[in-house]
């Protein structure tokens, strides 16, 4: 692994831990073991680490946010595709720890991150209209885009709500609370008929609920 | 009114439009047309003003998430109530900016406002299970419970998604949205014949989509 992915991926891991403002890029040097010297040959300080990761987050989410716009999923897919999109947030989830005060520092990153969260809003909408067209759920239009916003919301603020309200939580039982908190919003709408649809959201719940007794 | 009130207002007010990390007690005093000292007298810095900020906005929110677990509302007070909730949030929306920052700074009010949260979990349940005692919807209790968790959230977080996605709406139109998406999660479980909730979201929704088309 190059240097400078190594410095990324060290401080990636510092920033979601301990919270990107209290961590210096001595801290980072230090992780590496590393003099500050050479971190700063690489990166010029904290400021471009953030910018670079970011980069990187938003390459990487738009491409898996662009995937059920261009091509439908298969039902049980949107169930594994949730997760997916709850880990990558959670991957990057230091940018969701303060994200006004981010965006207020980094004032070029704002119109970016209000760009994502609306191809999110974009993408939920994609996945809810297909599962109506598909006919697993009967859903109108002004109900299905106000879901997609709440979805999108839903998925920007878990971090935050996470480790306000459970911090105890391990995260992927976190992030299976999330998924059937999406998947449990469809299912006032879901056709007669549809056995298979609400067999998965049964196993789900099942699933959710051994995990919360287990704690 | 008292000084410290006087003092008290006017750190609300400059703190919510400006954020709160951004505000200094002598831009407090200078607003105030008050001497530094004179400021110091009444709190010693900025710390205190935002605790007894905090305190007030407890008791007052405690007071009216109370209401509805100890007497329940009329069908058409419901609505009234959220605007109420959102209205609250609203008058001390510095605190949500950046919560996660300002309890990481203030750590004894985490366990506080974590108390909110629930508290408000707790008022959203009691409201739902009620509509449905009352047979305006017929909702099991685990999607209940889930839409109760779910709309304290998005009470929580909504004030930090309008700043960031849509800060160009005035802040009665982004409250009269919020109310409609919470009051539009309900459709789907209206009870056959509930005509009177039905024409109730309608209006709401009518209204919405008339204060939409104004921007």
């Amino acid at each position: 692994m190059k240097t400078k992915d190594k410095i990324l991926q060290a401080s990636l891991q510092l920033f979601n831990e301990e919270g990107e403002q209290d961590v210096t890029s001595v801290d980072i040097a230090n992780v590496l073991d590393m003099s500050p010297g050479n971190l700063y040959y690489h990166f010029k300080g904290k400021d471009p680490i953030i910018r670079q990761l970011f980069l990187d987050f938003e390459e990487e989410f738009k491409m898996v946010l662009q995937a059920p716009i261009e091509k439908s999923l298969e039902l049980s897919d949107n169930w594994v595709y949730f997760y997916i999109l709850f880990e990558e947030v959670a991957d990057f989830r230091f940018f969701y720890r303060n994200l006004q005060g981010l965006v207020e520092r980094y004032g070029d990153l704002e119109q970016r991150f209000r760009s994502l969260v609306n191809l999110k809003i974009k993408t939920m909408a994609s996945i809810i209209f297909d599962l109506d067209k598909q006919g697993f759920i009967d859903i109108g239009r002004i109900e299905a885009e106000q879901m997609a916003e709440r979805f999108a919301q839903q998925l920007t603020y878990w971090p935050t709500y996470h480790s306000l309200m459970a911090p105890q939580l391990s995260l992927p039982v976190s992030i299976h609370n999330g998924v059937f908190s999406l998947i449990s919003q469809l299912t006032p709408y879901v056709s007669g008929g549809s056995a298979e649809f609400l067999a998965l959201t049964t196993e789900f719940r099942d699933k959710m609920l051994k995990g919360v007794k287990r704690k």
